[in-house]
């Protein structure tokens, strides 16, 4: 019997996916489980899109072309002006899902053995492929006590050495809901331009800013037209996860038809997808205002809630749709396992993602959980309180 | 302005690629062009699957389970059944079209260094991912004065070495149409298990075998079970290559384990494309027998043609819809450009997959070009006719 590959092997299984048995077992015992682990929203997908689809006038589902949909490129270059992020039809690649366009980054831009910043929490799907394809992924810590902003540049520097070819960051920010400041992101300009890095920029949650805090671009810092590929996706800001559609974006045509070549070897981006996201486009204006409204109550009556559980606290995110809340716990994956294995509140508990999961450095976030306020109002609450019961006779609390 | 990676700098153009821009300033000045260069039939999708779409009831367009829709697996085990195939829905993880199957068996059974052994002529994109992904492909090649048949046991032999992990072969063949005796597949069989190889089985075109012969699945090697790793497409077997819905299928639970780390990590397979894919299942008989009926005349008609215009062979394929035909001329991939940029006739040129594309080995394939038979017979009949006067006046000639 042959091997699997070291890399196969390797190959990190989510720790929210070992929760998923556990989950699956309560439900099982009648006990209603909160979904809190995941980014995938209950907000209804534009009826645009859903319309188009119904709409779909063809005979033959066929092949698209390998960058997209030309109308759909066309239309973005529209949906990014909006944002005054200045792009023509040729520096846009749709691809499948914002997954595809990092993992045509890291194919692009890195050669086995490199190394790229990456700060820490974060997504862990970025570390699981980058790791597969030989990328050393050197984490920069983000704390708490620090709102998780960018991490001091003397610490990048410190990380800094002749194997250095990028650095990866997610504003906003998922886990922890942060957004970077146009100073922050002018502190990665000047670090990306000294060093000649890459700059891979996941800017998804882009429409998801609150309080009036505006998203700054890493594709308009000045000077970095080259250095920057931004990753995009349709998944969230329309509620479409499943039609995988997303994009990577990028003024640097060395990069574009490095990536191109990638997208012609798997062909073409689903077609029916492209279809439902160009109609998503057209969403009427109150469709964003609507869901973003939305957000903001569920985010204001989640933190509120879990700040005054005693010894839980999080921040007010200023964006995306998640929080990384401190738990008064010695484990949190632990926790997270026990509350839906051993716990059940009125018939109710709740699934969260571990902290761990979204750190690189293995002894962080056994304090922290990962929250994901893609629930209603009236089940958040409910979870609320489950939470609060749950740690109330927890045995591992610190 | 930081330098892309080797492996985006290296990766192949596919010489098909370098066509297009001769095909479309061919179609601006009025010519038109006969594609026989590329695997997307003109075959209508089964209503079955447009009707699935149409009729879509949901209000979010959410993430499936990374292993796919469990009725669409469930559907997918009685599928393979009717081929005698016997696997369970726990060996089957639904993919982003075939090019993802691939990918993952990629990624699950090698590393980077090992080595794989692929029958030349083969699909390009095989090898472009392999080496992207540090693999080393070795060809092995199929001659057409064999009738692109499996090459004999002791040219396997020379190629082995202590990093050989793994063969690929497609069955029907892209491009030659060749279709793998039981006979030849026990041959692989013993290399494979004298070997401890994986044993990757590309059968996308498993529906499409003539003149009786019939398909023999690697799934169905005896002892063979943890070797094969088989890669699915519903692509081109319901015409909706654009829905981009594969699979991967093995007994073998630890490469099913490791795909299905990878799986998680891109999230979920296109849910509009799983659902068309579903209903394609329940598509009448008569849609199978038609595009079956109408694939043996255009065969028919394309080799027969062929085989008339002197000079040109093409051997009688046994499967898929190509044939990798001999022309008298010097460099396929100059006398294909040739014909797109300065030939016409009666206002028609034809587009070809130049040789060269399909072999691993530097200086094959220069008298082949693949053809798809895609087309309907009339206009094959009328590229048949562009073909014959082209190589009447072409200067490249042999």
């Amino acid at each position: 019997m042959p091997s699997i590959s070291k890399r196969g092997y390797d190959m990190p299984s989510s720790p929210i996916r070992k929760l998923v048995p556990f989950a699956d077992a309560a439900k099982e015992k009648g006990t209603e489980v909160f979904y809190l682990n995941i980014g995938q929203p209950d907000i209804n997908t534009p009826v645009e899109a859903i319309q188009a689809i119904k709409n779909i006038d063809r005979e033959v589902l066929e092949y698209t072309h390998s960058a997209g949909l030309p109308e759909y490129r066309e239309k973005l270059t529209k949906y990014y002006g909006r944002f005054d992020i200045d792009v023509d039809k040729e520096d846009i690649l749709v691809t499948t899902g914002g997954s595809e366009a990092f993992i045509f980054a890291f194919f692009c831009c890195f050669n086995p053995g490199d190394e790229i910043i990456i700060p820490e929490p974060f997504y862990a799907n970025y570390s699981s492929f980058g790791e597969a394809m030989g990328i050393n992924i050197k984490p920069i810590t983000s704390k708490y006590c620090d709102d998780y902003s960018l991490p001091p540049i003397k610490e990048f520097q410190k990380l800094i050495t002749a194997k250095t070819k990028g650095i990866f960051i997610c504003n906003p920010n998922n886990p922890t809901g942060y957004l970077y400041s146009e100073d922050e992101l002018e502190t990665l300009r000047s670090i990306v331009l000294e060093n000649d890095l890459f700059l891979l920029s996941d800017e998804v949650y882009r429409e998801f800013c609150y309080d009036g805090y505006e998203h700054f671009s890493a594709l308009n810092l000045k000077g970095l037209e080259e250095n920057v590929v931004l990753i995009d996706s349709v998944s969230k800001r329309y509620s479409e996860c499943g039609i995988r559609i997303g994009a990577l974006v990028s003024k640097n045509k060395t990069v574009i038809a490095s990536a191109m070549k990638f997208a012609q070897a798997r062909l073409s981006p689903p077609l029916l997808g492209q279809i439902a996201a160009c109609a998503s486009l057209d969403a009427a204006p109150d469709y964003t205002q609507g869901v973003y409204d939305e957000y903001i109550e569920r985010r204001n009556v989640l933190v509120e809630g879990l700040n005054k559980i005693p010894g839980v606290k999080s921040l007010l995110p200023k964006g995306a749709f998640y929080t990384m809340a401190k738990l008064p716990v010695k484990d949190s994956d632990d926790f997270c396992e026990w509350i839906l294995r051993d716990f059940e509140y009125e018939g109710q508990t709740v699934m969260m993602a571990p902290g761990s999961g979204f750190y690189f450095s293995r002894y962080l976030g056994k304090d922290e959980v990962r929250i994901a306020y893609v629930l209603n109002v009236e089940d958040l609450k409910k979870a609320l309180v489950v939470l609060e019961k749950a740690l109330e006779v927890y045995p591992g609390r610190k």
